[in-house]
């Protein structure tokens, strides 16, 4: 097991080396909720701290060699750069589908980058081939003490930065990360909380602790692909198991919500997994009523191609987005009208499909599809009731 | 005109009410470049600062009538703000069809909203009509020396944050946040440069500058709509003729890309007129090769259901994303064959539009337009290259 010690020497390692990232109050989330903003970390997230205390723990001789990952993300950057500040080579497996983006950060922080076609199994398994006949060392994401020490120091930071800290919402994953923060936390103020998020289309670790040993999930299913991790490690299976008091879980529409107000309200940029901890108190499941409560938001690289969807299921989720399907006769003006209905009540229309031919749709009618911007949940519900009193029926595409 | 002793005061007016900004190093925009964040100022934008100083300066029979004020932007969410802190009734006029999300925002800082069927103009005629009704005092959003004094606490700020500062980049629209800004730091550090950015399609100080007096563009179009003035004001302009060094411009896209690179890479959420001193240092017109420079983020109230599209833009303006059309012939295998072309070549493939019908294809082919994220510009021209030289045609639509 790490222990409290570990930590301080990580601390150590990582002076001048990570940054330490603010902590700061977040009044919109919640009266007593502050965010602690490891997504303005280097690379983006917290893996550098682990990934830089266990290239700086190599032994001459592994440190000749170099080191070996598989990520399509975090930890592939943070080795990445970990090892490059080091002087040492390192190597990248990632399944040939990665985003584009994540394969050229990791390239520009100086990696030899590996694209292994199939999936994230695929490159893991040609990692440990490539391990074995170069004698790289093999540098697991979260199942290992120095790396699991090095993110622990996020915990001495935050009861550095707030030493009357209650409660601590951390992301869980494979658990490196809550193992570091918890252990850390609950050895110098056992008083205070902490408790672990997992998207609920991945909850190994909520799954583990039920079983009471590491258990691994047939598939994984989640917008947050940071924390998206069948089976937890033995070791931070034991550590969650000792440090943490609670583990809960948020729906994938819930996360995104959680992205949309962090960008709109804190003006700031989380990735799925490090947006988790605000969704879980945006939607109620850990209660901050009474406790002032730190949220890890554990990273910011939140890939851009794919952040627009992101961002119309968090507004579709609050009601602020809303998509109507209705049928219009097809003759001049009643387009027209079903618009001036829909207007009247004071949406931004953003999009409009207008289908001649559709499998719903009679020959003497037309198929609409509108997306409309709207103020909330009833705001649509009046807009739907306006186009039925019209005459204009609702289809459920 | 204003002086340094009236930002000063407005700096004693401020403590305890804005927020100090942080004024951080960004060595991925540039190795000299620093940026100051006022969209982490409350409401998301530096507006508030001139907007409480001006409302704490009404006279006792002011306060008691309230005040009024015609914007769809960070305007109205100061002015609403300011009021509602210091007891005093606020009415903000907004072109009927302002983003719902700036509606919203602004009721909930206490404003009454008027919607005002037109464009701002229309707007602005309404709340000049208001005022003269019910004697509400109307604030004006720049061409104010209370306004600018509240704004001229930023310099103030960045002269403490950084003291050995040596140019200073602000957004221009009306003028007043520059002005405020440069008579702050040129009352004190006469060395430091001060360079003001414009964007392209709403350049009205420049123009002004060039004329040797305000001038009024007939139009002005462009996606920083929190700098898209007509006219600046009279004295804004002889501030700006006094203290500002130079006055250079940013198109569309190159915001388009600074709004991407601050999300990407400093994990923050910038608006188009916020993003314009970023995109001055990112594409060449201000030089920073020698200069410690301070970009000034001036707002981050980037409306999230216009975000994709600014997305799109700053991606296609750096070759990220590539939209290609070409002519595939209607007959089993051969979409597979143009598709195993392009995905050999490794972009993902964001969409794929396949039409039959379509004034290019003749009736024995389709049209397929695909929309890619590629690497950069040169892997782009890859692609174009290997669909020309297997006979598949780039059609430019």
């Amino acid at each position: 097991m790490v222990t409290l010690e570990h930590i301080w020497a990580a601390q150590n390692v990582l002076r001048g080396v990570a940054r330490v990232t603010p902590l700061n109050p977040a009044p919109t989330i919640g009266k007593n909720v502050y965010i602690k903003s490891e997504n303005l970390q280097l690379t983006g997230a917290f893996k550098l701290r682990g990934a830089y205390n266990r290239i700086h723990r190599l032994k001459p001789e592994e440190r000749a060699k170099g080191v070996i990952a598989c990520s399509a993300g975090n930890h592939a950057q943070g080795i990445a750069l970990s090892a490059t500040k080091q002087g040492i080579r390192s190597v990248i497996c990632m399944p040939a589908g990665a985003p584009i983006s994540k394969i050229e950060a990791t390239k520009r922080y100086g990696a030899e980058v590996v694209l292994v076609p199939g999936v994230y199994d695929d490159a893991a398994a040609e990692a440990n081939r490539l391990a074995a006949e170069h004698g790289y060392v093999f540098a697991h994401p979260f199942n290992d003490p120095d790396v699991i020490a090095g993110q622990g120091t996020i915990g001495l930071e935050i009861l550095e930065q707030l030493p009357d800290v209650e409660q601590v919402i951390v992301p869980i994953g494979g658990g490196g990360l809550i193992s570091g923060v918890a252990c850390a936390i609950k050895s110098l103020r056992p008083d205070c909380k902490v408790i672990g998020v997992q998207a609920a289309g991945a909850a190994s670790m909520l799954a583990s602790r039920l079983a009471g040993k590491p258990a691994q999930l047939d598939a994984v299913s989640t917008i947050a692909d940071g924390i998206a991790v069948k089976l937890p490690g033995d070791l931070t299976f034991a550590m969650c198991e000792k440090y943490v008091d609670e583990i809960v879980t948020v729906q994938d529409d819930e996360i995104a919500t959680a992205i949309v107000t962090l960008m709109e309200v804190e003006k700031t940029v989380a990735e799925g997994a490090g947006a988790t901890t605000v969704a879980a108190v945006m939607f109620g499941k850990v209660d901050v009523s009474e406790k002032k409560t730190v949220c890890l938001v554990s990273g910011g690289n939140l890939d851009i191609t794919t952040l627009s969807r992101v961002i119309t299921r968090g507004l579709s989720k609050t009601g602020r987005i809303v998509e109507l399907t209705t049928k219009v006769p097809d003759k001049p003006g009643f387009l027209l009208k079903m618009l001036q209905v829909v207007s009247s009540l004071g949406p931004n229309i953003l999009t409009i499909d207008h289908q001649r031919e559709d499998k719903d749709s009679d020959v003497s009618s037309c198929i609409v599809s509108l997306v409309l911007e709207t103020r909330n949940a009833q705001h649509a519900q009046e807009i739907e009731a306006a186009l039925l009193e019209n005459g204009f029926p609702l289809l459920h595409k």
